[in-house]
């Protein structure tokens, strides 16, 4: 397995597979095509046999200094549990680092147990929400009416 | 009129009426909350009697140091042909140029004549396409397959 920065090219491979890695949910609109133009420094891709198994698409804020926010990640149905979202994170938050960011952020939905899991294992610390659900305080419409939110924060030491 | 830098809570201003300014279109998803957490600085709100009557999604290109994207700019129905576009255009190309852009890059669809007219008149230059439709150069496939787009240049003086 190896890992590299996002590609420009990587949205024509990526952009046909990338619903079927979530079992047919519509998910091509979470990556459109400027992160593959302007966000390629933060964002990587990990490779089996030259074959994409694994991205993280990330960015440094604009308006934040400190701060780095993860936005979508994703890794492929027969490659999973093998350590890829570690991966991914851990140079995430080492080019970040670089960059001199102190907080990383990235949120989730409630009803993904095993994000909320993960992103806990990996150290994050949930924000206080307005309401809790399953034991998980949870920020009511943050994406939007109906659309609720778990809200992750990392520092960097 | 009054032109303001995003601010946070317009989300939840914006979200539930954007896809009514474009005739019940599905535009929402081309407004990721990402935008008002961390790209504020270099987007922008024109009001009206307080209310919210035009918008511009902008951000600096973070891997390119001399550019700067527009990602979505939207005036409400009732407030077409005032010179909002115009007004918003102008704001952004003043801040970027303070962070010493030297390049502003947008895409559009072929269909979307009136925006093509409205950039052309803003001194942007249409890009080499792969093919013509209607006399303009388009990139077929740029956002995904069956996604053909005019893509937008202007140097900035």
């Amino acid at each position: 397995m190896e890992i590299r920065s996002l590609q420009r090219s990587d949205y024509d491979v990526l952009i046909p597979q990338i619903n079927d890695w979530w079992g047919g949910r519509d998910m091509a609109g979470m990556l459109p095509k400027l992160f593959f133009n302007h966000f390629k420094d933060t964002s990587f891709i990990v490779e089996e046999d030259e074959e994409i198994v694994g991205f993280l698409i990330g960015f440094l804020s604009q308006d934040k200094s400190d701060e780095a926010y993860i936005h979508f990640v994703g890794v492929h149905p027969d490659y999973r549990k093998k350590n890829i979202g570690k991966i991914l994170y851990d140079n995430f938050l080492n080019k970040v680092k670089m960059a001199d960011r102190k907080v990383i952020r990235c949120i989730t939905s409630p009803v993904n147990k095993t994000s909320i899991a993960f992103h806990q294992k990996m150290g994050f610390v949930i924000e206080q929400g307005d309401k809790t659900v399953d034991g998980v305080a949870v920020k009511s419409n943050y994406d939007g009416v109906g659309n609720d939110r778990v809200l992750f924060k990392k520092k960097i030491e």
